[in-house]
């Protein structure tokens, strides 16, 4: 873990509704394992599906783990589950989280769409903050997705809105696979 | 190369004063990394440092490739170019730019801090745009950095602002190894 009077792990939130909140967590935990860092990412609501990044950890042993543990988007055309079937997913993602950052095996714990669970109102904004208050100092928790609430953004070190300014997909052009998914 | 009727080569511009801007085009190499896809990322204005990045590219053989040809960033503390020099380097990495965008062995080409090239007059829109117009029809451009001008903005097909809320070291938090470089 990393040393000195100065440094202290930070709490890092990606919001707002643009593209590049998941992708910079990404980028982020790439860079960190380029310094041999260890780094863990958890997927609150998305399940799995051949998402570029799991492909990417199961081909290159970096450093860098994914754990995707979510029911899908919420209450959207498509979505399978009852609601409590999301909410219980969603909680038993936040245990699996907190024994993974209490375990001090990484140097970053990425909780991926957490913002998302929080909005849909899976998870209460006090059981994540208590979360985070018990992380151990030296470890950096990243916290994404869109709609990330005040109380979140006070409690945070460093909190980067990514704006849309222009989307394709408005214009009719579909997904690119190894860009957006 | 991506093929069907409906897909194309996608211009994305990552701008705005916040964190996330790198990142996000790292995460999104990644990604396409884990799809099989090759990436090039070509640094402008930055120099050569023990990035994050850079270590791991060298370490892990993924499909993204790294080439850094600034002369660090123009007019501030320890600057110690000429802005000509600077002017140098950034025609010379546009150039390096042209000639591997052409040479279709890559997906996705980043270039990294251009919009700062653009902001530093380093180069002219007219230069990059003409770049841009030049590309072969399948390959993704990622153009990232603070400042994009709005002719880069009109022609691109997805921009994302990144916007600072909070940022650390405006209290006083020094950069982390691993997260901010």
């Amino acid at each position: 873990m990393m040393k000195g009077k100065k440094t202290k792990g930070l709490v890092i939130v990606y919001t707002g509704d643009g593209k590049g909140k998941t992708t910079a967590a990404l980028g982020m935990a790439l860079r960190a394992a380029g310094h041999g860092k260890k780094i863990l990412i958890i997927q609150f609501v998305k399940s799995f599906k051949s998402y570029g990044e799991l492909k990417f950890v199961k081909k290159f042993n970096c450093g860098i783990e994914i754990k995707t543990m979510g029911k899908g988007y919420v209450k959207i055309k498509g979505d399978r589950f009852p609601f409590e079937e999301h909410v219980k997913a969603a909680k038993k993602t936040l245990k699996f989280a907190k024994d993974q950052i209490l375990s001090k095996k990484y140097h970053i714990v990425v909780l991926d769409e957490i913002n998302i669970a929080l909005d849909k109102k899976l998870l209460t904004i006090q059981e994540v903050t208590d979360l985070i208050k018990q992380k151990p100092p030296d470890l950096h928790l990243v916290l994404t997705g869109r709609g990330a609430p005040k109380k979140l953004i006070d409690l945070a070190d460093l909190v980067s809105e990514v704006k849309e300014i222009k989307h394709p997909f408005k214009f009719g052009i579909p997904a690119q696979k190894g860009i957006e998914n």
